[in-house]
């Protein structure tokens, strides 16, 4: 069976995010005021086979945490639902 | 009131994924087998000030449109709610 998986990447809290720094920097001079706290994933999506629900969600946990993602700097969120 | 903005950006079907190429390429000698269609997106999060939910939504997608995408290879989906 063929699972989809979502995984949500975002910077740990207290890890500096220097792009959504810059983009939070440059809001007011372009016009937009009142935009704070501006932070910047990544999402990876991918399909993937397995046999039951579980085992593609262990398998897309694994994955993110073996390759996917950095866990001492980032957190992961990851959701996995049958493809349709 | 303040609104919690979340802006999800996908490269448009057709536009090339080179890292999510570059990940799909070295899964199997990982030993991960099965997975493909590997696409790697942005996610940008932030709080902003506004006087309804109709208002902070049109920010938030006048804001993706002009500085946080670019619509000609991205696609953005803005999700607006009250901060809690």
């Amino acid at each position: 069976m063929k699972f989809s998986a979502l995984v949500d990447v975002r910077l740990r809290g207290g890890i500096s995010d220097p792009a959504g720094a810059t983009i939070e920097r440059a809001l007011p001079a372009l016009g937009y005021q009142g935009v704070e706290g501006v932070t910047v994933g990544k999402t990876i999506r991918f399909t993937l086979e397995a046999e039951t629900l579980t085992e593609a969600q262990t398998m897309a946990e694994e994955l993110c945490e073996s390759f996917l993602t950095n866990p001492v700097i980032e957190d992961a969120e990851v959701t996995v639902e049958e493809a349709s």
